[in-house]
């Protein structure tokens, strides 16, 4: 019996579950998806937005990124992250493993850490897994990632499995080092599959994992470039090893559509910044597939965006005045598109969670495969 | 007896008053500030920010801009201004005077009209004072606002007297145009007082415009480069004239701490992009003058942007985190700002309003003056 997780129904079929991820900030209905405010903000949305419009229990932040600013100090003397961006729901911090990655050519990996140059101002600093368990701590977060490499795509055999060694090392010092702090915050400390694109790797990995009894466990190293039927299979590969009553979090997926085929593998938590990045761009999510806002066959149309949608977007504007809005690089339309697309994230997120407590979820997946 | 207008109490010392606006879409409480939403959109508010954070009963909107983008025929198809941004309240709309009097190189101006090309695209249009009213009465707005010239400053006093003689043509014309309408639409029109920074061409003006027995009466052409006491002084100028039943609008002021001093010459009504404007700067009004947020030493402060202020940003969040999203570039700074400092304006008014229904406002204009 896990205390964090307990799992309310699972798909007779597929392998999708549906279940509660308990935080000490509030109960995560999965599967879940979680809105990224990358620096302690959803683009565009105040916490209001997110609570009583959205209803979004879990939001992401990025460890790195409120590393350097506004540093963990600053974080800390207020109160901590929840207290700093005013969110009182939970927050799972990624551990920056994957910004790290994007930072080739200032960055340094080695035995025990990263050094790397600031993106902001080029001044010098160090990860270690210990000291990103420290800085999670101190950020306040619930769910903590450890220390990754997240390995490049495409990758020699050889290097993923040193690649993913080096995780393995990493991870194991974190759950040490997290192990002997006072245990009484109640946060959770996912460690994270990796093994590149190699099903023989990331089994290994996955097996490897479970001697650290993790409260939960992520799959990352996906969404770096590989077609989507390997990210599929990367989450598939792990299903049978991860165990069945501990969360799974497939890092960084996926596209609207992707999310009940995620689910299907059985995961249980997903984030991904297309539905923020593209509605920044007018790009705006329909049950009949994406539609760019620019385009002047909105000029005139008085219905919204999606009639199906009872987000206030929806609710209140045309897709006339959101053209306008976009074309007259408005504010407004950033916030508007944003509730929009997670809106439509978190509908599809809680059908499916409604489909597997029914019983009906192959029927659903079915008939969203069907889809243009 | 004016029945969109009515006075509630009097300053026995100063000029001020306290009125009810009576639009075909609300009752505004004057003094009153108008949020400024050129577009069709106050600066990263939605409309239920300004309804149900702000209680703003009125905004203003632009003319010139909506019928260069999206055009006055689309807003019309999707059933008028109101409709089309999703605001249910009383909208002012601008007639575009200003707007074209900042395109300088780009506008003729001629007896009958002004000859311009689109500050978007560079097409070429005409404005005539009834092909204005004619927009406006197409968009819906509830007080429109005729055609004038906005003199330059500083401009001679015969230079002066043609374009005031050529703003009163052009408002005999939009009102002899209006009153050919039907006129179940209750809006309102507005002629504009204009006469540079000439008293005796104000006065003359305002005399001359009183023969329209217009519904209510603007001041124009101020916060065009003059020194503070200049507008204020113009405002007074025409105080004894502009009729005390009808409600007056003081176009394009002011700042912050202003706002008493122009209720005290007798304005009912004010507009300004600075607390919208200023917010995105990351300038913050408060109750000790205006910060910049950006300053260093926000950066660890946890108490609000105002403590005595109630808006949503102050209620939520420290300027310590305010600093935060306006160094890390995120959109909900402007958000948070915007609310901010139209809260602060919409909180002045109110208390402006108060303590002249009370007959404390000489006091509270002292009070006002003695801060730094």
């Amino acid at each position: 019996m896990n205390p964090h997780f307990e799992i309310v129904a699972e798909c007779p079929v597929t392998r999708a579950r549906a279940g509660l991820l308990r935080t000490a900030h509030g109960t995560v209905e999965t599967p879940a998806f979680m809105p990224v405010g990358t620096q302690g903000s959803v683009k565009g949305l105040t916490p209001k937005h997110l609570q009583e419009e959205l209803d979004a229990p879990i939001v992401l932040c990025n460890a790195y990124h409120l590393y350097l600013r506004p540093g963990r100090e600053t974080i800390a003397k207020l109160g901590g992250l929840h207290s700093f961006i005013g969110w009182p729901r939970a927050i799972l911090t990624d551990s920056g493993g994957y910004q790290l990655f994007s930072l080739a050519p200032l960055r340094k990996i080695c035995e025990q850490g990263v050094e790397f140059r600031s993106h902001l101002d080029g001044s010098k600093h160090f990860f270690s897994p210990e000291s990103v368990v420290d800085a999670q701590t101190e950020l306040g977060s619930d769910i903590m990632m450890t220390l990754d490499e997240c390995t490049e795509y495409p990758a020699e055999e050889s290097r993923a499995r040193r690649s993913m060694e080096l995780s393995l090392r990493w991870a194991e010092r974190a759950f040490r080092h997290w192990r002997k702090k006072p245990a009484a915050s109640g946060q959770l400390l996912f460690p994270i599959v990796q093994g590149s694109m190699y099903r023989g790797l990331r089994r290994e990995c996955a097996r490897r994992l479970l001697e650290l009894d993790a409260p939960g466990y992520a799959v990352g190293g996906l969404s770096v470039g590989e077609p989507r039927e390997l990210s599929y299979a990367m989450i598939a590969a792990t299903e049978d090893i991860l165990p069945r009553e501990k969360p799974r979090y497939a890092m960084g997926v996926g596209m609207l559509d992707e999310l009940a085929d995620y689910a299907a593998q059985g995961a249980d938590m997903m984030d991904c910044v297309l539905p923020t990045r593209n509605a920044r761009n007018g790009r705006l999510f329909t049950s009949a597939g994406a539609i760019a806002i620019k385009n002047a066959a909105h000029a005139h149309q008085d219905g919204p965006v999606d009639a199906a949608c009872g987000c206030y977007a929806c609710r209140n504007f045309s897709r006339a005045y959101l053209r306008h809005l976009f074309m007259a690089k408005e504010l407004l339309f950033h916030t508007l598109a944003t509730l929009h697309n997670i809106s439509m994230y978190l509908d599809r997120m809680r059908r499916i969670r409604e489909a597997i407590l029914v019983g009906g979820f192959p029927a659903y997946l079915k008939e969203l495969r069907a889809e243009p």
